[in-house]
């Protein structure tokens, strides 16, 4: 089902199907061509282990319909897709590791440093960031190299110390403090939204885009970045872990604040809906033709139950 | 004093100092202003703690050696420079964790996770990689995009599964394991001349040079990267510990293959002479004129007691 068909039908789960198939077929495919096959054997299987057969792959299906959106270079578009993935599967790796999270279940299956052990997890980690920049910069002149150097600039940013590594350390050094909503907001924009955001931002970057649909494609980005959060911490509480195939209840357990302990479950769900809305009132606001891929998303952003 | 001063000199150790001084204070005062400044706070100053107020930065002397040497943009030759040192402090600050070498100290300080905790170095070193593309990526037209895309694909592939990422998790393997030269010269051309190799060819990418000059500019960083690893075997058995400013000695506790286990002390230096003579060769064949920093820096690698 094209994006056009899409994009005359209200919104449902069927709908989004059609659209989604065959674009994370792209996606799997791709993945399991570029990641780890020409890497030392443990690495290479550690960084398979960690991107492959699994996930919602929501950041690659951002990037995809944000350059559908913009008619954007579709063989950028699917390099993008995958690099963001990278990086996500790289600090769930981390994330994961005895220091920080110490967990051992994840997409259902043991984690990479339960199966690979620890030094391995923390060089495949690093080895899937690298790969990331490297995905996106290909010989050739396929992809211009105005494209590459933008694409870089974005993922970098939506990685680093003023994006995704960036919540991540406020998240570590807000264990057991009374956060309020503000400053919550602020943690998981930079922890979960930079990538998320920064996903709809690449999709954009690589096709052409005016000023002021980049605009509102950025606060679309935003506006589903803090829903799935927001969703996440709802799931946490009332998700078991094997639907959700990780540990359920942790964040409770470790005193971390969430938006389920700050709003209550009602006031959360009502968050939720409220950045839905947001979210597309931002692409009616784009002016792009082209959006319902992306209102899809949306919707699966708040609907799902993992 | 110019490089080309130094051309026409015969090396000595004050004639290279003459040309590092300036270009040192450069890189300094350009990590100062570009690491962790805008980062959360504890986050921020394990990064600029990994980072500044140490190190013999030679990798990004050998970038801007290679960058004047084929008469390179000196903004994309500064912002390479420190990407490369962002990259190579990274792989320490992980390096060092308890889960891979457990080092305490490095460059004569408490090693990053010593000092903020393991899981503020975990982050630290993930965000350093990530800042070292953002470096290579910034907005405006003083650095062609061709460059900026040109140099993330050299620093991706320095630094990933292929590169210095492959050759850590190639040594992880090796311990305890009867490697001969040839694997262990293929463990070592990844896990740390990869990354200076990278340099080389980064510093050459900052301008214009001919196939065949960039080909001997590979072999130079190709050998100069191999001497630095056998002068660091070497260094391991002869210095101690307050000279090198980190543990002497732990390659032969840890039951690490080395150049020394292998070739014994002679033929170790033997080794790093004949490894110096090629990387002057490839310079002479490089037909460039403006090679005596690169030729210094050579002989600094070899003769170095730290």
């Amino acid at each position: 089902m094209s994006a056009a068909t899409l994009n005359s039908a209200p919104w449902d789960a069927r709908t989004l199907a059609g659209w989604r198939e065959p674009h994370l077929a792209n996606v799997e495919s791709a993945l399991s061509r570029w990641v780890g096959v020409d890497a030392p054997v443990l690495l290479g299987d550690a960084m398979r282990y960690a991107v492959l057969d699994g996930g919602k792959r929501l950041r690659p299906l951002l990037v995809l319909a944000a350059s559908e959106a913009v008619g954007g270079n579709a063989a950028a578009a699917l390099r993008a897709a995958c690099a963001t993935e990278l990086i996500h599967a790289y600090s769930l790796v981390h994330d994961d590791l005895p220091c920080m999270d110490n967990d051992v279940l994840r997409r259902g299956k043991p984690t990479v440093h339960v199966k690979f052990g620890e030094a391995d997890a923390l060089l495949a980690g690093d080895a899937l960031q690298a790969l990331a920049f490297e995905l996106l910069t290909p010989e050739g002149d396929e992809i211009p190299a105005a494209t590459q150097a933008l694409l870089c600039r974005l993922l970098a940013r939506a990685a680093g110390s003023q994006g995704m590594a960036g919540g991540q350390a406020i998240d570590l050094a807000s264990v057991g403090i009374a956060l309020d909503e503000a400053q919550l907001r602020e943690m998981h924009r930079l922890k979960t939204g930079a990538l998320l955001q920064g996903s709809v931002e690449m999709g954009a970057a690589c096709g052409t885009v005016s000023p002021a649909a980049l605009a509102a494609l950025r606060d679309y980005g935003a506006a589903i970045g803090l829903a799935f959060q927001v969703v996440d911490d709802i799931l946490d509480v009332t998700a078991d872990s094997q639907t959700l195939g990780k540990t359920a209840g942790k964040d409770a357990a470790a005193d971390k604040p969430t938006y389920v302990s700050l709003l209550g479950l009602d006031g959360a769900r009502a968050q939720a809906r409220q950045l839905l809305a947001d979210a597309l009132a931002a692409l009616e606001r784009s002016g792009l033709a082209d959006t319902a891929a992306l209102r899809a998303l949306a919707h699966m952003v708040v609907d799902r139950d993992r």
